[in-house]
C-alpha cells in the first residue's frame, strides 16, 4: 500500500517531467484494499506532489477526509470511471498538447499507427461536453453527471479525448497508465506528421489486439519505468 | 507593494523559462498605490531582472527616475494600455514564436480552441503598424501615438497581435498575465496543428465567456503559480 | 576490447540523450575477436546501461551466458544483420519519432536531402512485417526468421525502416552508427518540412556516394564524438 | 584583442547552446589589427572550444601556424568572404535545421517576415554547389574556388543558404553575427508555419531597411548578449 502510494507520487513527477501533465492534470489509483475508493492528491501541481498530499475519495468523488485542502475540481472524471470499470486501477487526466488537435478536428480521428500505440485501442472516441451539457460550460467535468457522461463515451476503451480540453487514460496499473500516456502522445505526433505526408497505414485490428508494451504482463522487469524513475530522482 | 514587485521579478523569470519571453520582451504592473504610474525594469533581459532593476514610469511612458539607466524603447505599449484600460493591472509584451504566424497570415485568425484558451477572448485582433504609420518603420512602438493606436485595436480584448512582431497581453494580475501568455501560446500551437488536420471546432461564445483558468477568482490557491515559481527557484 | 565495450556503453548514453533512443531501443557491436558473436546489454533502458550489463550473443541471437538476465526480445534484428553483412560492426535499433511518419506513409519515401544525410544511402527501404508474417503480430522481431526477413529488405543499405515501429541502422563502427542515427533523424525532419513547402531537391546520386561525414575514414579526430561524449559525461 | 578572442569563444558556446551550431559549424572573426587575417578554432566542436584552440588564418584559408592541429575543411568559406567584403568582421557557417528546408525547396524562398528578421536582408540567395561544380561533390566548400563562388552568390547580402547543407551569416561584429543567426532561425520557423496557414505578409522593403536589432548601433548595452552569456556561464 505504501509502495503503491509512492508509485503514484512518482507517476505524477514522471508525467510532469515527460511533458504529459501541465500544472493542471492529475493521476489517481484505485484503493488497493477498498475498490469503492480511490487515491489522488489535493489540488496541487503534479510536479510538486508529495506523499502527504494524497487524499482518499469515494466513488461519488467526495474526499473522505480532506483535512481542509481543496480537491481537484475534476475529481468526478476519476470517480465515474472507477465506478463503471472495475478492472481499471489507475487513471490520468491530462491536457497533452499533441492530442488536442485531434480532439477538435471535424475531419481526422486519432488511431493507433505505431506498435506502442496499440495501447490506445482502436479509433479513439471523443467526448464533446456540449453534446449533453450545452455550449455554456467551461468544458470542465465538475459533477458526477458529467463524469458519467464522459465514462459512457469512454466505454471499454483505454482512452477518450475531451473536445478542446484533453484526454483521460485508464489502465490496470500505475506503470501502465504512465506508459499509455507516453505512447498516446507519441502516436499523436507521428499520426499528425504522417497525415501531412499523405495517405498512411494504420495498425491492423490484429496488431492493435496485441500490444507490444504490456507492463505487468511480462516476466521482464519494466525497463522503461526504471528509466523514467531515474530521470526524476537522479542517480542513486 | 514589495510582494508585488517581487512577483513582477518572478514573472519575468517564469516567462523567460517557459519560452514566452526572449531577451527582448517585457512585463509591467500598474503601481498599486498610484494608478497613473506603472512599474517595469530598465532595458534588461527578463531572465536577468532583479528587484533593483525596477523603475517607475508615468502614463506618458517616461521614467520617473531612471537613475541613468535606459528604459525599454517600447514602454509606450504599456503606458497607452494602462491609460485606456483602468482595470488592467499587468501587461506583457512578447515575441512568442507560436503566435507570429497568425500575426502575418492573410487567411487565418487566431481564436480560442482549447478551454484554457478562453482567456484570449474571441478572435484575436491584429494591429498592423503600417496601417497608420506606413511601411518604413522598424515595427517597434516608440512613441505614445503608436502606443495609443495599438491600444485602440486592442480595445477591450485581453490580447492583441502585432503584425510581424509579437503580442500584448493585458490582465488583472501578475499570475493572470503569466497564465494568459502560457495559454495563448498553447492555444496557438494547437490551432496551428488542428488547421493542418482540416476543419476544426473552436470554442463556442458561451465557452469563451467562462474561462476555466481565472487566477484571483478562485478560493483554491493557484497551483500553477506555485509550480512555475518552483521551476525558477528550485526546491526550497 | 575494453575500450570498445566502453564505447558501446557511451553510445547508449549518447543516443538516449540526443533523443534517438527511448527506453526500448538498443545498440550492439560485433565482437572484435570473434565475428560470430556480438555484444549488447541485457534488456535495460539505454540511458542506464553500465559495463556490467553487457552480454555476448551468438549469431542465432542467443546469449552465451546471460547470468539470469533477460535479453532484449528483438535481439534477432542484430543477429540476422551481423550474419548477413560481414562488414557491419555496429547496429542500432530505434523508434525515433521523426522517421516513423515515413515508415507508415503510402505516398512518401525517406531519402537523403542534406549533405550529412548521405550516410543513409538512397531511398530508404521499408520492411513491413505484415508482408511475410501477416497482420496479427505485435510488430516486434522475435525470432531469426523475422530477423532474416528484415535483413533481406535492408540488403546492402545502411538503414531500413520498419513499418509503424522504427528503424535499424548498420555501420562499420560505434561512432559511425551514432552519427548515422543522428543524421537520419535530422534528414527526416528536414525532408518532412521541405515537403510542406512544396517540391524539393534531393541529393544527387553522386552526392550520396560521397558522404561528408565518414567517421574512421578521416585523419581528423572525430570532433562530434568528442562533443557527444562531453554532453553525457560533463567536463572532465 | 584578448577581449575579442574571448568573445569569439563565447559566441561558439552561445550558438551551440541555442541550437544554431551542431558539432560541425564554425564562427570566425577578422583579425582586428590585420585585415588580411582571420581567427577561428582548429577543427573542434563549437561547444568545446577554448581560447587556446584559436588559430590565425590568411585570406587564402591557410593557417599561419597550426601547431599541428587540423583546421576546419571549410575554412575557405570564411577566407573568401573576408576577401570580398571588407566591412565584414564576423562570420558563422551553420547547419541550422530550420533553414535547411528552404535551402532545398524548388518553390519557396526564405525572406524576412518578422521585425528581427530584417537582419537577413531581402529574399535570401541560395548557392547550389552543383551549379558550378557538378553533382559529384560532397557539398562541402573545400577550396578557394568554391569559397569565392559562394561569396559571389552571397554578394552584399548578410546571409546565403547553401543547398542541402546550411547557411553562412556575415556581420560587422561578434554579437551581431550571434543575433543574426538566432533571428534567421526564428524567421525561418515562423515563415514555415505561416506558409502552412496560407498566404502571408512579408516585411515591406522599407521595414527591411530598418533593422530593429542593430548591435553596435545603439547606446543601450546589448541586453541580449548579456543574457546569452549568462546562459553559458551561469550566475557570476
Amino acid at each position: 500500500m505504501d509502495d503503491l502510494r509512492r508509485d503514484l507520487v512518482t507517476a505524477n513527477h514522471i508525467l510532469a517531467r515527460e511533458g504529459i501533465l501541465d500544472a493542471f492534470g492529475h493521476v489517481s489509483i484505485r484503493h488497493p484494499e477498498d475498490a469503492r475508493r480511490f487515491i489522488m492528491s489535493w489540488a496541487r501541481a503534479p510536479e510538486l506532489i508529495e506523499l502527504g498530499d494524497l487524499l482518499e475519495f469515494d466513488l461519488e468523488g467526495e474526499p473522505v477526509d480532506s483535512g481542509g485542502r481543496f480537491p481537484y475540481l475534476e475529481r468526478f472524471i476519476h470517480a465515474a470511471i472507477y465506478e463503471q470499470r472495475p478492472e481499471v486501477m489507475a487513471i490520468c487526466h491530462n491536457h497533452t498538447a499533441s492530442i488536442l488537435p485531434f480532439s477538435i478536428s471535424r475531419t481526422a480521428r486519432l488511431r493507433p499507427v505505431i506498435h506502442t500505440g496499440a495501447v490506445i485501442g482502436g479509433e479513439v472516441p471523443v467526448w464533446d461536453i456540449a453534446d449533453e451539457f450545452g455550449s455554456n460550460t467551461n468544458l470542465l467535468v465538475v459533477n458526477m453527471q458529467q463524469g458519467r457522461s464522459l465514462a459512457r463515451v469512454l466505454g471499454n476503451a483505454p482512452v477518450v479525448l475531451m473536445r478542446g480540453h484533453g484526454s483521460v487514460v485508464a489502465s490496470v496499473s500505475v506503470p501502465g497508465v504512465v506508459s499509455a500516456c507516453l505512447n498516446l502522445d507519441k502516436n499523436a505526433r507521428v499520426q499528425m506528421q504522417a497525415m501531412q505526408l499523405g495517405d498512411y497505414i494504420p495498425l491492423a485490428p490484429g496488431e492493435i489486439a496485441r500490444p507490444a508494451v504490456a507492463p505487468g504482463q511480462s516476466a521482464v522487469p519494466d525497463r522503461a519505468w526504471e528509466a523514467y524513475v531515474r530521470r526524476v530522482t537522479g542517480p542513486a
